[in-house]
């Protein structure tokens, strides 16, 4: 028995342990990287990093990418309670999770959602807190799709009032007229090429300049002692 | 009860249908397009595409590349079956498969790769058929390394004598002095990063080269009617 608010480390299935020794080098990469901004998730976040819109835009960000391709909540949550998040300071944390979690409803997927948002505030007090929707996924309309965009309503409402916590739509423009989703912007139908990674993170890059502006603004206003 | 050389199609177990929905269109894109080159396979050559190397080197190749993430020998079995080598004539076809035959004795994956390059040969009597070696995986040595490798020593021995089938061996460089793998070579110790990709498919891409060269030539040659 599992559930989405229980972390749970990735058994490994396959039998070449690559979930951990992807996990210990992330925790290891918090020891030696002051990273302003970090993307936490899973595949949607993954693949973003091998676009040339994350290189042109995020990366000059100082951003980490902590994502691993087929997590779910409760693995994302064992990952954050075991390391991810110590020893750094970004100002921006930016989550994608849920779509992994096929068999739970969309009430247990929003609730695994919200303890990593309440674990992230645990960790990191400070720092903006930035939900993209759950992406559509699926060619067709299907099941999935409709189970995430009740995930993104449910969200909505239960982050009403969170202090520092952003949700941010972008699935527009993914759906065509017809219902469908184009091979061009997403090319398995679940992950973003590049130009649909445009269409999608270009809100949440947005967003995390002016997170970022700000907080060099008050830097600056703030007296040196 | 599955076999590596019996085609299976992939069940939908999320529900999104977006399998089938890729093959649907790879099979589309036969009727529109004319390959000099395919690539055939799983993640690791799903991944290469989006890679500024896939983009520089192999794109002005014209290439088509039919490759779905978790596929074992089995499911690209089917797809070839079902239409994705039917109204194209490439010179050469590249063909990664088995990595994700996790449960699969070695000798079972081997057999299920010379069944795929069976069916290609049948489907395609004059392309050269090309096989890079199968990668090697995890940070850490492991069953799954070992498996590859062994799989890897078979298909050169069952191979031999087969025409036009060219195994190439690519792991060159990949395991450190330690027997460790790094992530700037394999962001997830599966998948190639841009700069893992370049050292793997150098030698592929020059093979592919040289297969194209020689097409040419033999063309010229051929007093026309």
């Amino acid at each position: 028995m599992t559930s989405t608010t229980v972390p749970e480390i990735c058994k490994d299935l396959d039998g070449d342990d690559r979930w951990l020794s992807i996990h210990k080098r992330f925790v290891a990469e918090c020891k030696e990287k002051d990273p302003d901004v970090m993307f936490i998730g899973d595949c949607v976040l993954e693949s973003l990093q091998f676009t040339d819109y994350w290189n042109q835009q995020f990366v000059p960000m100082h951003c980490l990418n902590f994502s691993i391709c087929t997590d779910r909540t409760q693995n994302i949550l064992w990952r954050l309670q075991n390391g991810e998040l110590d020893n750094v300071q970004p100002k921006a944390v930016v989550l994608h999770a849920g779509t992994n979690n096929i068999e739970d409803t969309a009430d247990a997927v929003t609730d695994g959602i919200l303890e990593l948002v309440r674990t992230i505030r645990q960790k990191l007090p400070d720092a903006y807190i930035v939900l993209p929707t759950l992406l559509p996924r699926g060619q067709q309309p299907n099941r999935l799709r409709d189970k995430n965009e009740q995930v993104n309503r449910m969200l909505r409402e239960r982050c009403v009032g969170l202090c520092k916590v952003q949700i941010v739509s972008v699935d527009g423009g993914l759906i065509q007229t017809d219902g469908t989703i184009s091979h061009h912007d997403m090319f398995d139908y679940l992950n973003l090429t590049n130009v649909g990674c445009k269409k999608v993170f270009e809100p949440i890059w947005d967003l995390l300049h002016q997170i970022l502006t700000e907080n060099e603004k008050e830097r600056d206003l703030t007296p040196s002692e």
